[in-house]
């Protein structure tokens, strides 16, 4: 385990950056959902590099094979292999991390946990493995939509120190991607956009926050107590390469308010329980409450740098790293669909949860 | 599942506030552990309410029982059972709470998922459920201390808008119980004392941020890609009752910085290899680094309030709820040793995990 | 893990056969399911010892309590407790066994891979254990009866050399419990009676053989291809103390047949599809059928006899130990609703996961 | 879940019999394992039909790919990839298949259960699915080899009627390989291939038993009480396709005996405790106890024949199906390799879990 998620909707990654290819499994897919490659590599084609011009000129075509799990244009409920190809391989490339330790990124630990390493382009911990989250979470975003027309949409709010001003509506797809930055706010977009060129003239990086919010989100999901939906949520983010936090609803700020302004109190919204406001960001008690779920996510600075850095070797003599070749200045656009295929596996396999647990037998009517 | 936490070492926790009594089931505890209820008893004195004039004033003795998996002042290696029966029942305090839904608390979402919740106290949404965890976390404190001398120190360190200044060292445990907000520095722990008791006077109430720090951890400790060390961390912390927010290393802050400034360089310590900055935060892919664990934690002010708010009932009708009787308005500093707890619990499952892959077998020698 | 079962309907058991007490928790019961502690008891009844001429004549009350996870008499879907306190407690009767190792015991298992064990009464490797497998087997019963119309039923066919002929019909409670060993072929059950009250006067034991038939299931249950419905039936049935063997529908004897033989064959029966025979026990390719599920479980003689025999101690020197006291000469009757509830206990645990994955969601609709 | 199996030495399989391909992902094996793909193809090459003149005449070339996890010849600790392409593909030949359901086969049950099935081949229900297994399984077997000089070896006892001899001591591959049956008493062996033959002929099929043996476990497998080794051994065999039963030791024999009959008598052996006989096969209560693992496995006869056979179709109808083609009259030659290979996987786990608890921590010394 450590390369599995999920309890009932249950994915599997493997695969490195370089050598065979990378592929995901997953397990307890409903059957008869309608299920296309397309779908898939749709998403598969906002995670790639080489989308725009801010993001590293890597040519990854990332082609996805479904290779089971599918049988005239449905799923059949056993597992679904998806397998993509690597593809680039320039081994020569990384020869200088075989013995150097990058600094920031996983070299070490994985060499001292392991006693080994596959050091081509990262090899494990290369975002190339998010290759089969995104796969996953393509199937899992479907389901949601087309089962509770539950919408799951995650975009910038910030670049470096460049905030955008707060959202006044549920942004729609066609808003997050007209500027490759995934920013929908058209002017902070252009600035974020600026600033990444800039960056990747200095040979420097930048990092940042996406938020993420899911509408319709029906009522139960999550529970308690450790598997709490915003526990599993910040799991789940925490798991994706160069995340730094996680918070959920007021989050940090929250933690400045006194309770009189943070409770949300509930009000009759058109017949059904809602609150005020939306402090608790769409959970309490670690259950959904059928607010909009809110979160939002930290990313660090890219640890590749094209400048030299001062590190350690294999065997701890201190020296010098020159980063070199393709680079990629801030990874967070890129971690848009990464977030959203996160969230979906999380709120799939919770909402199982609670049709297994609440929603499966009808006692009192025996 | 839902209920139990971990892998190898894997608890379970069951009880209500009300009730007959409080439990956990831990299972996979290494064998030969030298373990007494005293050790588990000094930690839930801890945790329970009514230690200080700034905590509810509810007198709770919360006596553990060990009733299974220690022999002879040993632990066997089969399932330890702790039980904390309950006291105070007072039912008669939670009549309005039958019907009304609590602003901010579990009550809308737990009768909305099961179609039945025991509302006396909370019942299972009730912080006493925290007592298994911190029962158990006794435990996985002893094993780190024992086994590697590894130490988990939590402390706050903001209470509302009172902050203290950075900390130029690991803190002991003495100095973090100095006072009884638990904030290591005297001379801001006076002023949250006073704004917590300022909070308690308008029937208001509180959040804050509490930081952990672990010293002594092996490198290793981590399973990439979905149990990275600080995925499983953030999981835990964001099911202890009332957490908004995670952030490791340079958290949030770190998303503001430029890789070029962020990243932490690689030297040679006394024939180590460490890092110059700990902005990882120890951990790095996923994986312990040898430097000190480092995260913070956001709690949302207290939901029960001594003051009349707004709400619904359980038909969806609007109406009014008096908050009354015992009230704590700041739960921050009781929850110190409950993120101690996880935090041990989390490592000592996944220094087992890490012992079982990478240690059990040497295949070089053969 | 080791002392916990089942995925969504997830039993976790502790306790030793000396010291506080037995329990166990239930996590993921439905909720408002109608539950009294008397169900329970009435299980727990079954099992205990003393209940007749031919089981031991150990007194234990085994009262249990149920300690958390029920309100107003419905389950609410959080854990339910259950514990029951040890009583009885006779340590000097079992001095000898702290060194020496009972043969086929567990004793010198448990000592050589924990490095300690509690040695009075057999700790945990007593049937004391199985207490609360029945305790939650009893809930489990009551979902697939108030659910399903689902009943389970267990019962010897044989002892030692003595066997009942064929059962033409489903057998009623009533019938397996009109006699004491729980073969409901009445005069087969006087010759079972007889040769246990032998078998105790020479301080001897016998085994036997319980078969398990399931009615009512709908057809679905068992995923594959390693949670198949006789997979996961097979390691609940070897789980339990002193079997020996499990085999579903023709079983052993079917591998002497032909296939031309042994092929149940397709027909419709009432307008439903059904078996003429039922070779395959109700599960094919993993997953119930709908037929009768039908198995067999194999018990080895009880260990414990009050005779002297060779054995070693704790340092490896041949010794003799005497076994002396308390015995029961066959234990198959008191594992009858072990049986049941181990049985049961999958089948809710499967039927759950079987709504999960393909009765949740209708995509055919949108 | 349902398609993984093991908790820290974990596989996944995926694939149907048509389509892509078949797939294993192997999760924590232990990292700088010294492997080749030529050691997977070894296994692969025994389990696939066309090998001899007994199995059937199909040609599946079965050709093992490892797409991830290796390095420089050794396991590097992240998820070993293993893909085998589909070859082969012959729609045509499973037209009627499509709308009638096979007499003892999961057409009808996978038809029910998702209301979907890839019928081509049987789909996932096809014996195809143990490549995955198999291709795991020769890892799981190396390990034991290289770390701890464990031995895994199955062969066949009997066939239809015709059973073999007790063996005297533990057969060596060569023995087991020598006749195509797998039956390592060569004159048994001859009448097994006969009897195949003549069942092939007739276009009918038999079934039999397998015997596993293993030997130089070390004491302290097994993790007591539902993760007893036999129990999750039971599991491992019950998820074989065509397993009817499963028994340990003395199994179903064992039953009619007396308790001082058949008791193990411990003994001292070269200084190490032993036992005299070995009626519990290698485990006592639940755990290994250092003497060699003993159990078998009955197959029912194979469920597909060249002859016409009464069924119904999809909607309920009776009618005809007539088997054509190619066809396997026995599997049981074929199922020894996925015998072995899940006994491995079982041990490797059950190792791996016993250093993790056990053999990790040193309290005393401290």
């Amino acid at each position: 385990m450590g390369n599995s998620f999920g309890t009932l909707f249950r994915i599997s990654t493997w695969g490195e950056s370089h050598g065979g290819g990378i592929g995901v499994v997953i397990d307890g897919c409903p059957p008869r959902l309608p299920l296309s490659v397309e779908e898939i590599q749709f998403e598969l084609d906002r995670r790639r590099p080489g989308q725009s011009e801010i993001t590293t000129p890597r040519k990854e075509s990332d082609t996805a094979e479904m290779v089971s799990g599918i049988y005239e244009g449905q799923t059949t409920g056993t597992p679904i292999g998806i397998y993509v190809p690597n593809g680039d391989h320039r081994p020569s490339a990384y020869a200088e991390m075989k013995d150097k330790f990058r600094p920031s990124h996983a070299d070490f630990t994985y060499q001292t946990k392991f006693g080994i390493r596959n050091h081509e382009g990262g090899g494990r911990s290369s975002a190339r493995e998010t290759i089969g989250r995104v796969a996953a979470g393509a199937i899992a975003k479907k389901i949601l939509k087309l089962a509770g027309d539950i919408e799951v949409r995650a975009y910038i709010t910030r670049v470096h120190d460049i905030e955008m001003p707060a959202l006044d509506h549920f942004p729609s797809l066609e808003e997050v991607e007209a500027s490759p930055v995934r920013c929908p706010h058209p002017a902070t977009a252009e600035l974020m956009v600026e600033r990444i060129k800039a960056m990747r003239n200095e040979g420097d990086s930048v990092g940042g926050v996406i938020e993420c919010r899911v509408r319709n989100l029906p009522v139960g999901l999550g529970v308690p107590v450790f598997d709490r939906l915003e526990a599993d949520m910040a799991k789940a983010m925490l798991s994706i390469p160069a995340t730094k936090g996680f918070e959920i609803g007021s989050g940090f700020d929250g933690s400045r308010m006194q309770g009189s302004e943070h409770n949300d109190i509930f009000i009759n919204k058109d017949g059904k329980v809602g609150t005020a406001t939306n402090r608790s960001g769409g959970v309490q008690g670690g259950i959904s409450n059928g607010e909009e779920l809110v979160f939002r996510i930290a990313f660090k600075p890219t640890a590749t740098l094209i400048q030299k850095q001062a590190t350690v070797d294999k065997d701890g003599k201190e020296t010098e790293l020159m980063g070199r070749g393709r680079h990629d200045p801030c990874v967070v656009p890129r971690a848009v669909p990464i977030v959203e295929s996160m969230a979906a596996l999380v709120l799939v396999d919770h909402w199982m949860r609670h049709k297994a647990q609440c929603q499966s037998f009808d006692f009192e009517s025996k």
